[in-house]
């Protein structure tokens, strides 16, 4: 096949690899309505095994979608968390109880599901969202990739900067070899004691008919592993160390008189290493055990021939004697060598983007893996999708390796700490200082829990998140900064951190009464969020304030023809519910007329008492001024962009603030 | 063709009729692995308009089955009732505003969602549940009914006593006429306003060649409306007058300045009769609308061809009048003529059962006609399926008329009084005697909520219901009394009342932490559920106790081949969970070893505070005492059948229950 005879088509957004950072990608194309196209090298999606923790912030993520229910009805809760050290006599026994999540951070809590779950209530939401128009394209390889440098900083709607050739495989060629004879289904072919095959199934492929294609994309997003292509091409790197800790992973229904299998525990033995107890669905437990017996070899990685279900098995109940623990069925089992990896770039000229495991590696007890792939591409998806649109500056694309780069490091300096106090042996006592503390261990793991919840990512000055201070030393050096000069008044609204996720409480919609999580009205659907918080709209003060601010909404200019459409308005009073009424107090603009639909009963919300759920009290929860109120900015992530007064002056900022990032 | 070319097959129980009386019952012989046939003389199922409202205790049969969360999603809450009134000045305003549900009753409110939403849950479910096997075979109609009288009386497994003739139906005969010209689809074919259309699709499709079949059946639910050819054939009769009031429904998106369109309100005015909001999903609003202008003629009918959506929503105008009230989009319509009637007898021989508007219509603005209907064959489906699967008598099928017939007559007794307080004028002033007194209807309508929220069913005594008293008496007459002797003792659980569902509060898992509301580990498998409140069990007495519980019920010869399959025991204790072990402290019977699965880890739970969720304190909310506990037999239906003593003699008494209830 010459070159003409290759089909050639375009599309505006490629992702490359359909596992948890390419799902969410394409899902926020879907939900934008981006011409993207999302390609695979496997034949098939994952049936068992693989990645289970779902962070809390992960959870708000899927129910801005709309699909948490899912997740949450399906999976394993974990409430608890109880680790287990030797005692004097070098017997383990429960040392102590913690709760397995911080408490009152989020309506949700920690959850296991497997991941083949997680992908499938991707898959249905895109599938739903893009009208069937974006779907994984399964057993395709990128095998080129160019980039014309001219056409990279051309962001007018004709210019395709990005040529990719991709190869269709056969079923066979893109089934992946499982190791030897075991009939149980593992997962070392995708375990970082595994070669990459990507090369393998490209020479493979080679010199077959009829088997390639070249899209031209706007832009292109490489969510393809550890291993990454797309990184390769571009030539980044990932760096760091690996250890000498190797671990392996079973997926079993155990059978043992171990009183805490159901709960998450952290066991180090006295002399056997440790080990990990994740309960999960379908009375399935994840076991992450210490392989203490295995060591890399000169080349620095362990023999992975060596490792199979019965030695891992065995090293677990050395750990856990003299508690029995045997099983009858195994779904899935795996094993990794610990190590902590990271990016040194995430984009090329905001062109070409990695996110997941393409910049970021570690080891995968602490559940972090699938929840920060998810939420590099949460953070990027909705940025490439206003941009492709024309709605947004091509600049607030840098952002994305900004804010993403500083997280990524600071979860490898998390499972570098965490993992070393994991895979070291207990202290035998005060005196012993080559050992592990228990009590140093269980601080180091209340406080990583804040960090493991997904909750305290706080993104640094930029166009997107207007505090003071410097961009470029919040982020990871990338310049950034804003031109618009907007500085938020975080006094305004103590508990709305700028630059965090708006945290939730519960209020009601003003004309019916309901009572709703205020981030339940945050949906991801591309759209900013302007919240009003009106205040106590009964006092003419207060009210006059509300009606200059609303008055030089309606007068802008610049904002109005992107309200409702590019920005959402929410609004949120103070005032007792049954002495305010939603037509009669609150401007046309807060809640907008429709010749078909009539009024919008769905934007104004009052923090008052509940019938059937109680009080949230959400004014005093945001730390807000129940007479004055304020405004705030949500990017369509939910992350905090603006605080502002409620004033015709606060209104001047909002223009300032989207004056940074919408292009006209 | 002639009769013996007519094909002829068999099936256990055949349900006519798939509204949501018959998918209920289809549902029940879906979850119990019951060879069961549904059809229905409609050739599609609906698609808009028809019943909406759903109780909190519909929501709970709908979780025991595993589907209230989709409906609970999509559905419309209700939160607070409007009352508005002539003020003196004849203008309506708002009087009063009161929960719409009583507050504490369940974890559920009531909520509002388009009966084919509500169809589609049970039809997935179904299909889930029976493989596939049981689907609704819609354009099929029951043709005749014989059934043989000696071999009614005969239950074992060979005996098919019913044999029905079946008509399958051309699209086209199956195909319901809409009303005259107009372009949205209405009601008025299903109305009480029209005729029943079953004997001309019977006429019609007569003489036609390959359309018939016989299916002989061991039961039959008749589940096909207010004109049920079922019951038709039976000879029994619906008893009960209709009035003269009229009303049109209109499902609108409304375009009005009329400030609780999003509330559930009853609006009485002045001289233009009556009105009533029920907010719905999607925008939707549906409209109750009184039309005075319209009456019945000489035949007791009014008619049909008069009324049409222009002249509701005129009608509605006056009504609300000063405010406006129009609309752009009508999704259905329909009228109906108020009236009560309740069913002869409920069943035939224990043999042929009628359900739903079958045996009891009314008027259905209260939103109750779906909910009872759904109760009616959620009352009898598990009944039905533990007679054919052999486990249960056959004499426990009585208890269905007995159960559900009480029933039916409070429900046209509450709608009879409700509908007349609401259709009624408003009195003028304290000394209009033949007005409607506001006070006198609010004070109808909160004492109404009880009856309307489903939650007040109380079962008579019976073989299901060990109370004291009078079995005909406490029922509709029938004798379904016990004769084991088998009597509850009431005042150890205080709160749970023999013969009403089991009410819920939140319970941790002993082995996980995780918080349940206890009513969600009753789901609707078809087994009973012995459940231990095994109160301290830290205290060497009540340990003596709940042993000596476990070892007669472990050497009971009759139960023992029950447990777990027909009977699933849970237990409750109400010790600290921290200082209790599940295999320590709770004898095996409770927690079953299962040599592939290890130990059971989901049959008993504490009392006991939560990490996430508070303390629900649910021996106090019970009313059982914390040191010695007690034993409670929940039915398959969550309904209450005995409570007694944790104790060696408690456990006789359970035998005694059991015994008037399974065949051996």
């Amino acid at each position: 096949m010459t070159v003409s005879e290759i089909p050639e088509s375009k599309c505006d957004v490629l992702i490359i690899g359909a596992g948890p950072a390419g799902l969410m990608t394409a899902t926020w194309m879907a939900r934008c309505g981006i011409n993207a196209r999302i390609v695979d090298k496997r034949n098939t999606k994952i049936f068992s095994g693989q990645a289970d923790g779902l962070q809390m912030r992960s959870l708000e993520i899927f129910d801005s979608f709309g699909f948490c229910d899912r997740a949450w009805k399906e999976a394993n809760h974990m409430i608890e968390m109880c680790m287990w050290n030797p005692g004097p006599d070098g017997v383990i026994r429960r040392s102590d109880r913690v709760s397995d999540v911080p408490v009152g951070l989020s309506r949700f809590t920690q959850i296991v599901l497997h991941q083949g779950r997680i992908e499938r209530f991707f898959l249905d939401h895109i599938k739903k969202y893009s009208k069937d128009l974006i779907k994984v394209e399964r057993a395709v390889l990128p095998d080129s990739l160019e980039i014309d440098e001219k056409l990279a900083g051309d962001h007018s709607p004709t210019s395709y900067p990005i040529k990719v050739t991709l190869r269709h495989l056969t079923e066979e060629e893109a089934t992946p070899a499982q190791s030897n004879g075991s009939s149980v289904s593992d997962g070392l072919f995708r375990s970082n004691l595994a070669d990459d095959d990507t090369d393998d199934l490209i020479r493979k492929s080679q010199g077959k008919e009829g088997t390639m294609e070249i899209v031209r994309a706007k832009y292109m997003v490489g969510c393809d592993g550890a291993h990454s292509w797309t990184r390769r091409q571009l030539g980044f790197q990932l760096e760091g160390e690996p250890t000498d800790f190797i671990w392996g992973v079973l997926d079993v229904i155990p059978i043992t008189d171990f009183p805490d299998i159901r709960m998450r525990c952290a066991v180090h033995s006295a002399e056997s290493g440790s080990l990990m107890v994740i309960p999960r669905e379908n009375k399935l437990v994840r076991l992450y055990i210490q392989l203490t017996e295995v060591k890399p070899d000169t080349s620095g990685r362990a023999d992975r021939s060596r490792i199979n279900p019965e030695m891992i098995i065995k090293a677990a109940q050395k750990i856990l004697s003299p508690y029995k623990l045997t099983y009858e069925h195994c779904d899935w089992w795996t094993a990794y060598q610990i190590g902590q990896r990271v990016g040194t770039n995430f984009d090329y000229r905001s062109r070409v983007f990695l996110a997941g495991d393409a910049v970021h590696t570690h080891s995968p007890k602490a559940g972090q893996g699938m929840n920060v792939s998810m939420q590099d591409a949460f953070n990027l998806g909705w940025k490439l999708g206003l941009v492709v649109k024309g709605i947004a500056r091509p600049s607030i694309l840098k952002t994305y390796q900004s804010e993403r780069r500083r997280i990524a490091q600071d979860l490898i300096d998390f499972d570098h700490k965490f993992s070393r106090l994991f895979s070291g042996k207990p202290a035998k006592d005060l005196l012993d200082e080559t050992g592990v503390s228990m009590a140093e261990f269980k601080e180091a793991f209340v406080k990583g829990n804040m960090f493991a919840s997904g909750l305290s990512v706080d993104y640094g000055a930029s166009m997107l998140v207007a505090k003071a201070g410097d961009a470029a030393e919040q982020g990871d050096g990338t310049d950034v900064s804003s031109k618009n000069e907007v500085i938020s008044k975080q006094d305004l609204a103590t508990n709305i951190k700028i630059g965090m996720r708006l945290p939730s409480f519960k209020v009601l919609n003003q004309a019916d009464a309901r009572p709703w999580h205020f981030q339940e009205r945050l949906k991801s659907d591309g759209r900013f969020r302007l919240i009003l918080f009106a205040g106590n709209v009964l006092s003419p003060t207060q009210k006059k304030r509300l009606d200059a601010f609303c008055s030089t909404l309606d007068a802008s200019r610049f904002l109005k023809p992107h309200l409702y459409k590019d920005i959402d308005i929410l609004t949120c009073h103070s005032a007792k519910r049954t002495d305010t009424e939603l037509l009669r107090d609150f401007p046309d603009i807060l809640h907008p007329f429709d010749v078909r639909t009539g009024w919008d009963y769905d934007s104004v919300y009052v923090d008052d008492v509940s019938y059937h759920e109680g009080y949230s009290d959400a004014y005093r929860g945001y730390g807000v001024d129940k007479e004055t109120g304020c405004v705030v900015i949500a990017r369509p992530d939910q992350y905090v962009g603006f605080i502002g007064e409620l004033s015709g002056e606060g209104m001047r900022e909002v223009e300032g603030y989207f004056r940074g990032i919408f292009v006209g």
